[in-house]
C-alpha cells in the first residue's frame, strides 16, 4: 500500500496535498511516521519566493524539516531503535565520506540531503525515511512537540555552544527575538550565562524574551532624519552601552554576540557591543550584503563566524538540556494546526500572527494521524 | 648630557628635528641606540592626516616604530642583555596586569604604550627606552636592517601563523602586495605552503611577489560600466577561481585568505575565494566600512578574524625564521636614507616611489650614528 | 611602627610567632590586613616534612597561602581598590615578562613568588603585601571566609574548567573527597554536569560528597590476598563500571576524570573509567612515581594532563560562581581557629580530625585582629 | 573466477597460502589489486603471539595492512577512481555513524574494520576490497612502494602534526629509531623543525636517523649496579640535557616528545626532557604498565597523549608531503620480498635483520602479480 499524503510546494504560492509512495528503507534506515512538524522561516521563504539564494525549487517539493514522530519500520542493521519509539529527526543526511564529514563538520558536506532544501523532499508527510542514526529517541517527559522543536534548538546549540564556545558566567547579547534568537537565549541560560541581553524593535517580543530567558532587553532608538545607517548604528550602540552599562572589557563586557535578525543595523551595532577579543556569530540571514565596520573587527581582534545549521553533538545536547529541564520549549509553541490546515499555518507564520491577532513564535503542524492536542 | 636628536611630528605635514632628553631607564629596562628604522604606512598616515581613527596626534610626537639598534644602557634587573648587544625592539609595552595581558593576548591591552601611536613617542631618535624583554637579541647573520623589519614581519606571523593557524601543505591567497602582504607570503612559504596566490592590481607588484614568495598571481579584471561593486566582486572571484583552478573544497581549495589591502573589492572577492570552512584574516586597513556578503560567511561557515599588531611569540618566531634562512628580508628593503633625510624617506613612502621613479617597498632610515650602508 | 605578628616555620615541626616588619608597598601593590586563612595540605606537609619535592624550607618561612582580608594601604598607581575593601588574595606573583607569563600560562612562570612556597613567606601574618591585580574585591554576600576558600576553589576551576574543558551535560568522576576533590565536584555541578561520581575509601566522606555536590558515589572494593595493584585496579574499575553503569562511549560514559587523591590505585582505576577519547586531569599529588596502563592511554587516545595551581581567569570565575550562588563554600569550613591557635589548626588538619573527633575538611585561621565568628 | 591467493595466519607461527574468494564490491567500494605491502611490528606480533592485548586471533586471518595497489574494479557510485589507478589503501573502514566518526575522531570508532586486526582479514592477498574514499590516488612520482609506506607515515603524521600540533621552528625529541620513530622525524623535518633529537640504544640506528632526518642524536648511558629504573631514568635525562644543552624553557627547550619505543626507561626519561608546558605523545607500545613520574606531569603541566592509528587528513597530508619531496620514504625500505617469500620477510622483520646480516627497517612484500623490482 502506498498511502502517504504529503504537503507539496508546486510553485511559488502554490501548494497541494499529494499522495507520494511510502519510501523503501535501506538496512541502515528507519521509517518515521511524522507526528509534529514546526514551520521555519525558510519553509515560508520557499513558499513565497521559490528560492533561497542559490537553492531554487524547480520541481515539486514536500515542505517541512522540523519534525518528530514514531518509528514505524526499522532497517535490518538498526539496533538502537524499534517500532513505536518516539524520535526527533535530524533532517540532514550526509555523505559520510567527504573531508567535511570525516573532519567533524558534516554540516559542510556538499552532498547533504537536507529535508525541504531543493531538490530534496521535506517531512510534511505521513512518512519520512531517515538514516537511523539521525532519529534520536526522546526521553520520557520530552513530548513529540518538543521533538519537533529540537531542530531550531540545535541551531541555537550550534551557534552559542559550538561556534560561540559560550561558558558559564559569560555574557551574551542576542539581536532578534524570533524563534532562533529565543532559543539561543535558552541555550545561553542553560549554559550558565551571567547576562543575556535581548535586542528587538518590537516591545512585545522583548517582553516575551525577558519572561522566557533574557536578563536584560534593549529596544533600539530611532534614526534621525538623514542619518546614515552607519552613524545611526554607532549612536544606537553607544546608547545601548550606556543604558545597559556595557563595557569593552571586564565584568561588564559582552563575551559573545549572536545576530539572529539578519538586519544590517543589528549587525553594525553588534560590532560595537561585543567586547575586545570577543566573538560574533551570525545565524540570522537577511540581506546578503551588509556594510560592516572593519576597524572594530581589527582593533578588537574580533572573530566573526558564520553559522550554518548544526554539526555533531547538537541534537544530543539539545535533547539532554530539555530532558533535564534546563530548557523549556513549550512557551515557544504559540500555534497548532491540523495536517489539513498546513496552508493556514504557513500564512500565520508568514504574517507573524494568526487570524485572531495573536503573535506567532512557532506554529506546529500535526501529522495526518495525530490529534493537534495529542503530544 | 642629553644629546638625543629626534624626528618629531608637530602637526599635519609639519616635522622637525628636536633635542629630547635621553630617557632614564628603570631596573627592568634597557636604553637602545636606534640604528635602523623602517617607515610604515601608519607613520605616513599620521604625517599626512594627523590621525588614524580615534588615535589623534594632539601633541608633538616622535615618529617611527619599526626599529633595531644596539643596547647602550642596561637596567639593574636585566640579565639577558648587555651593552653592545644588537637587538630588535618590539614597540608595544603593555601593562602586564589586565585580563588581556594575563590571558596571552597582550596586543589587546588597553593601556599599551605603542611607539608612535599618540600620545606616545616613537623610535626615530638617537635613543629609545624599552622594557628589556621587548629587546630581542639578533643572532649572527641577522642584520640590524633585518632587525628593523622584524616589526612588519611579526604582523605577518601573527596573521598567518597565530590567527590563521596556517599549516604545512595548506594554500593561501593574499590580497595586496605591499610590505605586509609580501611578508605574509614569506611566512606562508616558510611554513610549508602548497600554493601562495598573490593578488594586486599593479603588475609590477605581482611580478615582485612571484619572484619573492608567491607561487601564483592574480590581477583583478576591470569592472564593467555601471556594474555594482558587489556584482563586480563576484565576477572577479569567478574569473580568479577559473583562471587559477580554485575550488571550494579539496586539494584545490584556499584554506586561508589574508586581506592586506584594505580594499573593498578585495575583501568582497575574498569571501568567494576562501574554501568552505575556511578562515579569512583581515590585516589591511582601508575604508573602515565595507559591504560584505554574509551569505558566504554563513553557508561556508567562514571564520573572519581581525588582526591587530601581534601577540606572544611573534617576534621570536620572526627572528628564528630569518636566522634559519627560511625568510629573506633583504629584497624588501628598496630604499635607504640618512637620519637627516627622514622627510625624504617619508615622502618616498607616501608617493610609493623615490625621485628616480623606483618603486618603494620598504624605506629604512639609519639612526644618527650609523652610516646608511652599515648594517 | 612595625607590629606584624607572623606564624613562622623555623624547622620541621617547629613553629613560632615572630614579629616581622610591615612590608613597604610599591606603587602597583596593596597591603592587605589578613583576616581569614585556610590551611592547605601543602602547609601541613612543609610543617611535617620541611619540603615538598625540590622545594625545601632552608630558612624560616611564614606559612599560609589561602587568604582573604581587608585592604589597609594602597599603592599610588592602584585605581581599582581603596582602603577598607574586602579582597581575596591570589598568592602567586609572577614575573610578567617570561614566555609563560606572556603566553597566558603564568602558573608556569619560573620566577613566581608563591606564598609559603620556599623561600617565600606566606600569608599567616597581620599584613601581606601583594600586587594589586592579585587582590580581588569580594562582592556583597561573599564572606571573608569564602574569600579565603577562593584559593582551593581556583584549583578546582583550573582543573575542571580550564584544563578539563568541562561543559554542560558532561559526566565527571572525581577520585578523592578531600577539599580539592569536593571543590572540583562543586565546579562540575556549577557548570551543569550530568553525572558527578565521587570516589573515596571513607564512607563518611562519600556521604558528605553526595550531600554536597555528587550525584553518585563509589567506594572501592578491597584487594584480594596476593593480588597485584594492577590486577586489583582493573577489577575495581570493572566493578565500578558495572555498579554505576559506566560505559566507554555514549551517554553513560565519563567525559572527564579528575584524580584529587594522588593514590596509585585511584590513578590506575581512572584509566579504565574515563571514556574513549576522554580527558584525565591529575591534581592530587601523592607518591610521585605511579605505574599506569599505557595501553588504555593509547587505545582510547586519552589526554592525561597535569594540573598545577591555576592560571588566568580562575579567581574571577571562582568568585563569580560563589557570588551567584552556584557554589556554596560554607559547608566545607568545618573548623575555625584563632590566630593564636594556629598550631592547633595545623594539628587538626594533619590528623584529619579535631580533638572532639569531628572530621576536618577545611580549617580556617582568623587573622590577629578579627574574631573567629566574625566573617 | 576466484583466484585470490592469500597469506593466512592459521595459528601461532603457522602461516599458509590459501585461495580466498575474490570479494564482491558494493556500490561505494573498489577492488584493489594489491602490489606492495609493508610488514609492521603488529603483523609480526600476531604471527608470534597470536594476540595483541585484547585482540586475539581465534580464526584464520589474512595478514598485512600497509598496502598499495591498482584499482581493478570500481563500484557504481564511485566517481573519483577508475580501473588502473594507483592507490594507497587506508586499512580501517569505519561505521561513519557513531559519535566518534561524526566528531572527526574515526580512529576511535568501536566498529572499525581494520585490516589484519582480528577478526578482520588483512591485505596480503591478490585482491583487497575497500570503501572507495579510503583508496587514495598516488600522484606522479610517488611509487607503489611509497604508497605502502603511507600507512606508517600516517601514524607519524597523526602523532606529530595532529596530536602533537608540531609547528615550524619547534624542537622535538623522538625516542626509538624504528620505522615509526624515523617517520616521526621525517614529519617533524617536513614541518620545519628546529631541532630533532633521535634517541636509541643502538648506535647504527642513531647513525641512520642522523643521516635521514635527525639533527641530534642521543645514546642513553648505562644503569649502575643496583640503580633503580627511576633513578637511572633521572640520571639519564640529566645527562641527555647536559650533553645536548636541553633546557626546560626557552629556545633550548623540547616542545614535543614522541615515544616510539614503548620502553619504560624512554618514557621515564621523556618526562624530564620535555619542556614546561610541553606535550608528550605515546605512539610506541611495549610493556603496557609503566611507572611514570607524576610530579613532572603536574609541576610542568604536561599533556600526555596516547596516539592510536590516525584520523582525518593523515593520509592526504602524508601523500602530499611525499609528492612534494618534503619526505623521502625510499631510504626506509631496506628489504624486498616476493609474495611467495612472505614468511622469509616476516622472519627478517622479526629478527631485525636479513640472512646476510643487514638490518631491517622496513620489508616490503610484492603482490603475486608484480615483480619485486617493479614499483
Amino acid at each position: 500500500m502506498s498511502d502517504n499524503p504529503s504537503f507539496v510546494l508546486k510553485a511559488i504560492e502554490n501548494v497541494v496535498y499529494e499522495q507520494r509512495p511510502i519510501p523503501d528503507i535501506a538496512p541502515d534506515q528507519v521509517l518515521v511516521a511524522v507526528k509534529k512538524t514546526g514551520i521555519c522561516g525558510s519553509d515560508v521563504h520557499y513558499y513565497v519566493h521559490g528560492r533561497i539564494g542559490d537553492f531554487v525549487v524547480n520541481d515539486p517539493m514536500i515542505l517541512g524539516h522540523e519534525s518528530a514522530g514514531i518509528v514505524s519500520k526499522v532497517g535490518s542493521n538498526v539496533k538502537h531503535l524499534k517500532v513505536g519509539d518516539r524520535v526527533a529527526v535530524e533532517p540532514g543526511a550526509t555523505c559520510r565520506a567527504c573531508d567535511a564529514c570525516k573532519a567533524g563538520r558534516y554540516n559542510l558536506c556538499p552532498d547533504i540531503i537536507f529535508a525541504a532544501t531543493p531538490p530534496y523532499d521535506g517531512t510534511l508527510a505521513r512518512f519520512y525515511c531517515t538514516p537511523a542514526d539521525l532519529a534520536y529517541p526522546l526521553p520520557e517527559g520530552v513530548s513529540l512537540e518538543d521533538g519537533a522543536m529540537m531542530e531550531p534548538l540545535a541551531v541555537g546549540i550550534h551557534s552559542v555552544s559550538n561556534l560561540g564556545n559560550f561558558r558559564s558566567n559569560q555574557s551574551i547579547a542576542i539581536f532578534g527575538c524570533g524563534p532562533v534568537g529565543l532559543l539561543c537565549m535558552a541555550v545561553a541560560k542553560a549554559l550558565g550565562a551571567k547576562r543575556i541581553v535581548a535586542v528587538d524593535i518590537v516591545p512585545s517580543r522583548l517582553e516575551f524574551a525577558k519572561e522566557y530567558a533574557a536578563t536584560h532587553t534593549y529596544q533600539p532608538i530611532s534614526p534621525n532624519d538623514g542619518e546614515s545607517k552607519l552613524d545611526f548604528s554607532r549612536r544606537n550602540a553607544e546608547n545601548m552601552k550606556q543604558q545597559l552599562q556595557i563595557e569593552d572589557r571586564g565584568v561588564n563586557a559582552i563575551d559573545l554576540v549572536i545576530d539572529a535578525s539578519g538586519a544590517e543595523v543589528s549587525i553594525q551595532t553588534a560590532f560595537y557591543i561585543v567586547k575586545s577579543g570577543g566573538t560574533f556569530v551570525q545565524v540570522g540571514m537577511g540581506n546578503p550584503n551588509v556594510t560592516v565596520n572593519l576597524s572594530m573587527l581589527m582593533v578588537k581582534e574580533l572573530v566573526y563566524k558564520g553559522s550554518f545549521r548544526y554539526g555533531p553533538g547538537a541534537y544530543p545536547l539539545a535533547i539532554a538540556l530539555v530532558a533535564q529541564g534546563k530548557i523549556d520549549l513549550k512557551p515557544l509553541v504559540t500555534h497548532r494546526f491540523k495536517f489539513d490546515d498546513a496552508l493556514v499555518a504557513f500564512n500565520a507564520t508568514r504574517s507573524g500572527k494568526s487570524e485572531d491577532g495573536k503573535g506567532v513564535i512557532k506554529a506546529i503542524i500535526s501529522g495526518p494521524d495525530v490529534a493537534v492536542e495529542e503530544n
